[in-house]
Formats: structure tokens, C-alpha cells, sequence
């Protein structure tokens, strides 16, 4: 789907100020003066009905009576002018507004009017609009600074390839300036605020899409629509461009705080995380880490392997820079032999030619050979990626410059590790960064940067290697009896219910009958090959073991009857007002427990959840989650990600279970949840009996939505 | 024990330079230049035969020649003279040396003939030396700077309360400068090089005991005593003074750039984290963690619980703080009612009054009644530990000054959570560094140096909780019959040998019996009650049931025989030359399975290990270590490390298993391989099987080292 063109909002022939002053101590009077003094192009158009002129700028009285072109209003006046202000803006033609002024829904309740009367004002004009409570809006490319505060107030921010959307406009801004002041430059950053009608996810969908961002940072604290995520992180994949996300709100005081500062949706961090791993995100913990990723993405250049291969003067720098590469998941190749046999002869006695490639201290005035050996590594078919440490002293700029020459003849991704403090090779440091090559200053750092470029480099390449999506492997369910039917109203469907749903979608259920316990006293032959599990069935009685009303290893005729009345007689007992739908007459399974589960999750809509049985999916929380509909390749691929995935494959000189129909049943489930997401809240499987061949659903609970 | 005294060492009233030079680029010329420069008081005698003086210094000859007292040889002749040097020192009486120059074990196997040397001639002359190989020692109390390189050349190195003791003196000393830069005085660094004789641990045990010195930070890549580094820990914790250790070469490719950067010995990264986490060591993982780290020590308060509570202006910082914080363990807990009540109306009407404390930003100006709500939480019985934003701006002085006042009232530790760029609120930052005030740069480093104070002063408090060790619980053994003795050969003993050395622990082991083929012949009636497991008794095949040599469920007599047979012909098939000592016949038990291993690591001593049997240890490494000997309240407090620990205690409505006589058979294996660690390499118990009353070994190996 095309995103929603911004071009307009981004780029504004004329934007109008209303609420606006000459006192820069006012919110309306900083874009005032950002708008005349800093190089902006376009008109600006003051609007305030107490003032004729601001700043010798024609002041109009109302939004209502601006001239056009006008593309966007930034609205600073009090919350409650703010409905009428766009509908005066939508009289004149204006298309957007950015709106600073608070008032709206983050003060919960008493918000909710204003909140209503500017929803039916967006409604009424068709305004699209950023905020409201936002800390604005920049486009350093046309020096539009669109907002107000600290941030604001520099003049010079640089232009550069990344972009921003913030969720906390002071935060977010205040990374900017960080990030400016380690000469990182932006194109657009957005402060999303409360997101009453443009959300960061609509914007950065529109954004990653324009050829001069190379690059996307967001500062997230929840979104409410999951599967807008998905797709930006499968565009990101397809476009190579990463989007650096900083999720806070993910554990259990974090969301608190999120849910008093905003007033989003949180789903569970693990969905958070499960989405960024699925799609072109590289997430950040720390300014320091946003700040060191951004550079490292800045060198423009990919690894093609998992391998990083690092030069160094100081054994105890390298050591440490190993250990951290191996925790963000790189490989530590051996230089090849071809490369051994060139260092040798020029490094010292004691230096240790593995990688880290340490060539000791007594190196570092000798800056030519240092360069041959970069020049080599480079050349070396090992090597991925490289870490050289920075040379610093007298020799410092000399060196820099033959290695810039150096690294433009390669397409392999460098990172100088910066061996001194930034004051004594400032020089460098400076032409590094003019070049795009990366400098980042402690050995830990580095190895994260590296760890984010390779990881999302093995994700466009994992991306690009997929086959396309299977055709949709079920059909969609036909409800022709009643039986099979969702029923019409809400709540939990007994365990026969669920189950006749379940096999509908082709997963293998335990032969079983429902009887009435009438027929049950009839019976005079056993029904099936015993032993038997005898169960009640009852909507409203879902933990049926606790009430005593589930037996199992039932063999013969004469104790299946009494087995049934005490089990009927048991349910009464535990639920005097339940339905009973019948007696369920089950044959005994056996394997190995795997659970899987489903649900309509609030913000990323149908997910599906599997894990082993027993203790790993509860108490060791080994567990792994997938968003729904996917193919039978995707489950085979969630099914790896549980840590005790090697006991279904043959642990041990174990037979391997039969993982192909386990996949099976996940894709089934995940069109099951997804073709009626309208209707179903939750599924579980549990347990699921996986064998040596074949899968058998030995207990199914399908939890419906309320009604209407 | 008393750690040996370096006194003289440390603070040396005259020190020998032996390879002097006027030359400050030779490694012989820089002391002598700082030594004479930095306000050292002390005496300096240059040695060296080629000048009758340097700097205006007498030069010795000879350092046979040197006058007393002279505490100190820095010797920087080239290596192969560094022995006799030695020995001239050792005839002047000079009592300690340090040795800069290289040219010994380092250098691997050529290196050996010359350490052997120095070896010989530290035993000679009963001399203590630093090095080789390494960069020097400092006092900047003494202004004694005894090294070289380019940290030394600082004569305005502040004195401070930490002291640093790192194996790699390149990287140590960059530390050093770094952490200069951010305000951190130093008393005492030793760069220990290979630490041919004075080991960084000896120095460090020594260092820890001197009043000035209130905290240790070492960069450490391996030890050969891993017991003197418990007792280190130990000493930590009696003394109250962290000792922040930056351990390197912990995964594989660290460990691998390890060996080949020094001699050292690595044990595994598993036992080293066991032993920080048993004492009171800080583990740091980079200079910027480092350096926020002694900050927030500086502070010199400790927190009483693990509950830390946040003061933002900004909405995002305190959501992505209090994040983190979670992250490394610190509760959130809310502000008392009061405090609430206090705050609230001077706060703003949207401001968020839980944890964080959220007074949003139109409250930056507002810095006395933002003090107000300081001093309010300071005072509140639910704060252990504060993390306010500071103020910037005109404003931030007046406010600093006044917390300052506030902060003199309280013992609770306050860390000042940096909310601009620090040249903006370089006043601020110097105040508050002077006062002893941790300000630090990002909400995340924030929240880990907080955690850090917190987890220190969490085993601090247990520690001092702890109840005095046990008596011993377990007698010495009694190696009075033959059956019982630990042979005097090396190698792997047999199942029931080892049981039978195992049961004299008090250790309850199967009910079985030994007998030979023929005796099993001769059998007229069952032995014991079956059913039985039937397996080969050889010292030659450790894994019996891949050999065929295992049978379970042997009920009746002729069965028994016919199985007896069977085993041993596997036995003769799969290892012909094998000594078989007979067919053991064991009562078949039962239980959850549970394995307990000991080894004797070439570093750390006697280890016991401890996991869940079946996949839990080895497919899920869920597995946990305690270095032995050590009582049962260790090895409950062992047990309930175990992620799957609540299995054992009644998980979801199973009975619970006896915990007691697991941790019984912890402690008794501990005593075991601690008293005989001379003989025993390992001990495997596998499987135990616990019930709920009672637990009983069902198989035992002992390997012994070789003989002699």
C-alpha cells in the first residue's frame, strides 16, 4: 500500500502561525523568529487578531482569511481556541496543521471533550494533522524549524540522511542536539505528541520512503496498530534502510510510567520485540548507543558475513573488544594465511597475529606498515567487516589520510576505534567523520556498533534470500453445519466445541464422542478401543481437572457409566448453574507435550504462541511467538527459536518427532485465529501430542469475543 | 591471613632508576625526569655505568653500589640484564624492584630460559618484584611516578580514594587518564605485567587493607589462585569497600586472545562470575560503566533496600530510566501518601506523581520548590535511594547550591541524572563533583550505576546477616578397609567403587552387591528384592550402556543369570582387554533425577556443581556452582539458584521433593573433594533421584588424578 503523501507538510510553500507574538518567550513567538531568521524560503504568515504586523510580516486576524499557497498552520494558541482554529484553517484551504498547544487527551478524562470537539473539526475539514501537545516539527533541509523550545534555537543544525520521529518531543529533541554536537545531521524530525490523527508509524511509513533519508530513528513509547509496525519493518528490509528504535515501556515500571505519560496502548514487550525482530530494526538502549549506531550506518556499507576481524595496539583493548563482539553475536575469524605471511615480517617478535590481530605498541609510530596491514586485512576473503584501533601522536593526520585513500577502493564496512581522548586527535576524529568512516571511542562501543551493522545486514540478506510467501495453505473455513459454526454469542466454548472447530482447519483431534448421559446409560458396547479420558462438557467449566470432572485410563463398559455419573455428579457439585453439554468420551494420546496458543492481541492483532509442555513453557518461559496468518516455512523457523527446540529432533539418540506436522498445526492455527479475528479471542492447544509421526490436539479451549 | 606489607613498596624513601638516561624518550629516561619534576620527596639514584650523572643526580655504576635506604629498583635495563640486576640489588639490600623491561615468559617458549634466571636469582636474593613486562607503579600521594608512557607524563594526576591494579598496563593507564579527565582521583596504580612474583590479587589484598585506599578497580584477565580471589571478595564485604573488577577474556574468542596475550591461566567465565557474585566485587564492562560507576561509590553512601526513585522533568527520561532500572534489579516503589500530598499542588496539574516522579518540564524553572520535593522524598521512608534530573540553565547554580545544603542532611545516596550537555552545566557539574555527588551523563548509565551501588549493598548487608560458618558437617574419612581407600593408581574408578567411596560421605546409594560371574552362577536365591539393574563393575568402560552393559528391570532368578552373562559378553566384545571386576546387581530406584559433579579446576579448587538431570543441565545449561567445602545453608541458598529451582518444591500442586537431603549430599560432596582435591579430578553423581523423603544415588563415577 502507497503510504499518504506528506510532501506538503514537509516541505511548505507558506506555513501561518497562529497564536502568534514578537515575545520569543512565547510558544507562538519562537517559530516566528526560526521562520525569518534562519534561512527558511517560503512565506510566513503571523496570525493573531490583536496585532496588524509581526516582525514586518502582515498579521491576519483569523486562519480563516489566509491567503494560499499555505500549506501548513502551526496552532500555539490556548487548548481550547485550537477546534476553531482548524476549522478556520480548513475554510482557507490549509491542508496541515502542527499543533503545540496541550490540553487534549493526555489529561485523561477532563481532556475528553476538547479532545472530541477537535476530532469533529479534523472530521469536518479533512485536516491532517501532527500533535496535538507536540513539540513540533523541523526540515533542515528547507530551514523550516517548526516548533519551539531549546532545541530550536540553534541555527546551524546540520543537514545529514537520518531522520526522526519522536513520541517525547522534549527527549527526542534533546538527542538531536546530541547527535548534532557528534556531527550527525538530520533531514526531518517529527514530535508526534498525542497523535490524535498522524501517527509516528503514518509518518515514518511516508518518510523511509523519500531517497535523501537513509536512514529512520524513533523514539518509541507504544503504538496501536502492530501490523502498521510489521510492514515498516518489512519495507525497512526491502529498502536496506534501518530504523533505529528506542522502545521504552518495556518492562513492568517502565509501562506503568508509559501508561501516566501518554495515554497509548502498550502490548506486551515481548510482541515489541518479537516485531522488531522480524523486520529492519535495530534497537537502541542509550543515547550513547544511538549516537555510535547512527556512524557506524553513516560508513554506508554493509558486511556480507557475521565475521569482524580487529586490529589493535593494545592487547588488553583487543581482548575486551573480542569478548563484546562475541556477546553481540560476531564471529572472530582467523586472518588467512596469505595475510599472516604479510604482518609477520613488519610486527614485532611478540605480536599475536589471530584476531585480534594485536601488533603491540611498538607499532604505533610505524603508521605506514600499520596502513599496509589495513590494506591487506582488507584485501583478506576472512575478513567482513574491520576494527583497526586509530593511530594518535604526530603521525596521527598522516596516517588518517592514507587510510581514507585506502578505504575508498573497498565496499567492506571499517570502524576506527578511537585509542585516545577525542581532544588529542581531534583532527582526525574530524577527517574521519567528513569521509562517512566511523570513529567511535571505546573498544566496547565499537563492537556494538559492529553487532548492529551485521545484524541488520544478515536480516536484508535473509530478507532478499526468502522465497515469496506461499500461496495461503488452507481454505477459508466453510461453516455449513451447526456444529462447526462460531455461535453467536460470546464466551468460552466447551472442549468438543472447540475442538470440531479445530479440525475443520485440518489439525488431528483425539477420536471422541459426546454423549448425554442417558446415552452413555445405554450404551451396551464400548464406543471405540478403550482406555478411555471421560470429560464433562461444559462452557462454564473450563478448568475441569480442578472440579473433578476429567478421569482418565478408563477400560471397560460398566466403569465408563459410573465414571460418567461421577463426573456428571462432580460437575453439579462444582457448578450448580453450569450448562452441561454432555459426557466426552475421549481415546487416551501419549507423546510429547507441546502447547500452542493464540490470541487477538490488542495492538498487533492475531499472534500465535508456541512452546514445549510441561515446565518449559511455563516456568522457564521458553516460549516463542509469531504474528498470524503465516506459512508452514514461518513455523518451521519459530519452532528453531524455543532453546529446548533440539529435544524434537532426536536429543540424545532420541527418535526426532515429527516436526513437519507440528509446523502444520502452528500455520493452521495462525489462519484459524487470523480468519476470524472478528470473533475469536483466544485458542489453546493444550497439550498438543507430538510423536514420531503425527500430532493429536488432546484438549482444545477456543475463548470467543462478546457478542455484537 | 595478614596480606604481606608493602608498605615500603608503595611509598619508597629513595627509589633506584637501573638503566637511567638524560634521554626522556628512553623507557630509563622518563622516571628519572618525573621523579625529579613531580614532587616526589624522596631520594632518586640513577644507575647506570656510562654517566657519572643525570639531571645533576649522581650515577651509580652499579646498583651493588646503591646507598640505603633505597626501597624501590625500577630496573629498565634491556631484559637479558635484568637478572643481574636483581642480583646487584638483592647485595645493596634494596628490598623490592619493578621491572619494566620485556623479554620473558611473554614471549613464550624463548622466553623461558630467561625467566628461569630471574627466578633463580629472586630466590637468591629473597627480592619482591613487580613484572616484568610491565608499564609501572604510581603514588600520586608520594608523587612517586614509577613508569613510563604517556599517562605518566601528567604531573597534575589528582589523589583520590581509588586504587587500580590491572594485567594489561597499556589499557590500565588509558583508564587512568579517562577517568582523570572525569574528575576521579587515584592513590595508588600497579600495572603487575606477568606478575613473575608479586601477584595483582597479593597486591590487591594488600591495597584493600590501607585506610586511604576506599576503593579498588582491577582490568583482569585471568588469576592463578582463584581461592585468593574469594578471599579477596570476602574481605570486600567485611570491609565494606568495593572492588570494581573488568574482567576480560570471558567467551570464546576472548579467552582465545587471552592465552595468546599472556601466560595466564583462564578458568572458565562461569566460575569467575560465581566468585564476583560471592563477594563484594562490582563487575564493570566498559570505561564509561567504569567511570559512572566510581562516581556513584564517591558518593559514599550505600542505599539501604533496592528500591530507587526517580525525579524527572522529562516524561521520556524517566519512563526510559525507570526501564533500565528494572533492567539491573532496583524496585520502583511509590512515594508515601505524604509525599504525594506535599507534592501535588505545586506541581503542575499533568504532572504524573508515581515513580518516576514525573514534574514535567514547565517545572524546570521552579528550582526551589523543585528542591522542596528533594528534601520531601530524602525524608521518605519509602525512598532507599534518589535519582533527581538536574536543572540547567540560568537557574542551575543557585539550585545546586541549595541542594547541596539538603543533601548534607541525609545518608540516602543521590544521583544526579545530567539533563544537558555538560559544558552548558559545567558549573553545576564542578559543585556537585566537589561535594561528592555522582552527576552522570544518560538516563540509562544513571540507572546502571545506581544498580550497581544497590547490588553492592545488598551482600554487604547479607554477608553481615550471614550466620557464622558451620561447624564442619561431615567427619574426615576413615580409609580403614580396603574397599573404602582411594586406590593408589590414578584413573576412573567403577561405578560401585566409587559408590562405595561416595556412601562413606554419608551419601545414601542404591542397595546393590558386587559379585563375580561365577558367584552369580552359584546363586541359589534372589540377592535382595528385584527388579535389578545388571551392569558390567570395570574401570575400563565409563560409559556402560553405550557398550551394552546395562540392563534394567531383572525380576526373577534365571533371568538375572542369563542377563549376567549377556553383559558380560558385551563387556568382552566392546573392550576386550578391560579389567572387569564383576557384575554389579542394584536395586532399581526411582525419583525426579537430579545431578551433582565436583572437579578440582586448575584455578578455583574444588567446585561442585548442581542442575536438574535429564535436559535441564545440559540441553538448557541450567545449572549452577559453589567452590567447596561448604555447609548446608550454602547449599540450600545453591539449590534456589537453578532457574527450574520450583520444581523441586511443590510446583504447581506436586508434592514437594526433600530439598534437606539434596542439600545434604551438596554439602557432603563438597567435604569430599575438598579433602581428598590431592587425589580426586572429579565426581559425577548421575543420576541422583530425589523423592519426596529421602534421596539415594543410583550411579557414581570418581576419576583420580594420575598417581604420584
Amino acid at each position: 500500500m502507497k503510504p499518504n503523501d506528506f510532501s506538503r507538510l514537509l516541505d511548505p510553500r507558506g506555513v501561518a502561525v497562529i497564536g502568534a507574538s514578537e515575545d520569543v518567550r512565547k510558544i507562538g513567538g519562537q517559530p516566528i523568529k526560526f521562520l525569518t531568521e534562519y534561512g527558511y524560503k517560503g512565506e510566513v504568515y503571523p496570525v493573531n487578531p490583536r496585532y496588524p504586523s509581526i516582525r514586518g510580516l502582515k498579521c491576519y486576524a483569523s486562519a480563516a482569511d489566509l491567503p494560499q499557497p499555505c500549506d501548513v498552520a502551526l496552532i500555539a494558541v490556548p487548548g481550547a481556541a485550537v477546534p476553531q482554529a482548524v476549522r478556520d484553517c480548513g475554510k482557507a484551504g490549509v491542508p496541515h496543521a502542527i499543533v503545540l498547544s496541550a490540553g487534549f487527551r493526555e489529561l485523561g478524562e477532563r481532556g475528553l471533550p476538547l479532545q472530541a470537539d477537535l476530532d469533529a473539526a479534523l472530521a469536518e475539514t479533512g485536516m491532517r494533522i501532527i500533535g496535538p501537545n507536540c513539540q513540533g516539527v523541523m526540515n533542515l533541509h528547507a530551514r523550516a524549524y517548526l516548533g519551539f523550545g531549546h532545541s530550536f534555537s540553534n541555527p546551524n543544525l546540520k543537514v545529514g540522511p537520518v531522520s526522526m520521529v519522536t513520541q517525547s518531543g522534549g527527549f527526542g529533541y534533546s538527542v538531536v542536539s546530541n547527535a548534532q554536537r557528534e556531527g550527525i545531521g538530520f533531514s526531518y524530525v517529527f514530535s508526534t505528541g498525542n497523535e490524535a490523527n498522524i501517527s509516528s508509524l503514518e509518518m515514518m511509513a511516508y518518510l523511509i520512503e523519500r531517497p535523501e533519508v537513509e536512514m529512520l530513528v524513533t523514539y518509541m513509547e507504544g503504538v496501536t496498530d502492530g501490523r502498521a509496525l510489521l510492514a515498516l519493518g518489512e519495507r525497512a528490509l526491502a529498502l536496506g534502510k534501518p530504523v533505529l528504535v528506542w522502545k521504552v515501556g518495556n518492562t513492568r515500571a517502565g509501562q506503568r510510567a508509559v501508561a501516566s505519560h501518554t495515554a497509548n496502548l502498550t502490548a506486551s514487550a515481548e510482541l515489541y520485540r518479537a516485531a522488531f525482530d522480524r523486520g529492519g530494526f535495530v534497537p537502541i538502549r542509550d543515547i550513547d548507543d544511538l549516537i555510535d549506531t547512527l556512524h557506524a550506518f553513516l560508513g554506508r556499507k554493509l558486511p556480507k558475513g557475521t565475521g569482524v576481524t580487529i586490529l589493535t595496539t593494545s592487547g588488553g583493548a583487543g581482548v575486551l573488544m573480542a569478548d563484546r563482539c562475541e556477546e553481540v553475536g560476531l564471529t572472530l575469524p582467523l586472518p588467512s594465511a596469505e595475510s599472516v605471511a604479510m604482518i609477520k615480517p613488519i610486527a614485532p617478535d611478540f605480536a599475536s597475529i589471530g584476531n585480534p590481530v594485536d601488533v603491540t605498541a611498538h607499532f604505533s609510530a610505524a603508521w605506514k606498515e600499520y596502513n599496509q596491514i589495513i590494506r591487506t586485512l582488507i584485501a583478506d576473503p576472512t575478513v567482513d567487516q574491520l576494527i583497526p584501533r586509530s593511530i594518535g601522536g604526530a603521525n596521527s593526520e598522516a596516517w588518517c589520510a592514507e587510510l581514507l585513500e585506502i578505504l575508498k577502493t573497498t565496499d567492506k564496512p571499517v570502524i576506527v576505534s578511537q585509542n585516545e581522548p577525542p581532544e588529542r586527535i581531534q583532527k582526525t576524529i574530524a577527517m574521519l567523520r567528513e569521509a562517512g568512516i566511523p570513529i567511535i571511542t571505546t573498544p566496547a562501543r565499537c563492537a556494538v556498533a559492529a553487532g548492529a551493522l551485521s545484524a541488520f545486514a544478515a536480516k536484508v540478506r535473509a530478507w532478499r534470500d526468502r522465497r515469496p510467501m506461499q500461496a495461503r495453505p488452507v481454505a477459508r473455513l466453510e461453516l455449513d453445519t451447526p456444529g462447526h459454526a462460531l455461535p453467536a454469542a460470546g464466551g468460552t466454548l466447551g472442549e468438543h466445541r472447540s475442538k470440531v472447530i479445530v479440525e475443520s482447519y485440518g489439525i488431528p483431534i483425539t477420536r471422541e464422542v459426546l454423549l448425554s448421559p442417558a446415552e452413555i446409560g445405554r450404551l451396551d458396547r464400548l464406543p471405540f478401543e478403550p482406555p478411555y479420558a471421560v470429560k464433562i462438557e461444559s462452557p462454564d467449566i473450563p478448568h475441569k481437572t480442578e472440579a473433578g470432572c476429567v478421569r482418565l485410563n478408563v477400560a471397560g463398559l460398566l466403569e465408563l457409566k459410573s465414571v460418567a455419573r461421577e463426573v456428571e455428579e462432580n460437575a453439579r457439585r462444582h457448578a450448580p448453574e453450569a450448562r452441561i453439554d454432555g459426557i466426552l468420551v475421549q481415546q487416551m494420546a501419549a507423546g510429547t507435550e507441546v502447547i500452542v496458543g493464540a490470541v487477538d492481541d490488542v495492538v498487533f492483532g492475531p499472534v500465535v504462541m508456541f512452546g514445549l509442555g510441561g515446565v518449559f513453557a511455563e516456568l522457564l518461559q521458553d516460549v516463542t511467538h509469531e504474528f498470524a496468518p503465516f506459512d508452514v516455512d514461518t513455523a518451521h523457523r519459530m519452532i528453531g527459536r524455543i532453546r529446548a527446540a533440539p529435544l524434537l529432533t532426536g536429543y540424545r539418540g532420541k527418535p526426532a518427532l515429527d516436526v513437519e506436522a507440528l509446523a502444520q498445526v502452528l500455520s493452521r492455527v495462525s489462519w484459524l485465529i487470523a480468519d476470524h479475528a472478528d470473533r475469536i479471542a483466544e485458542i489453546d492447544l493444550n497439550p498438543l501430542f507430538l510423536r514420531e509421526r503425527g500430532i493429536i490436539a488432546a484438549d482444545a479451549l477456543i475463548a470467543l469475543k462478546p457478542a455484537g
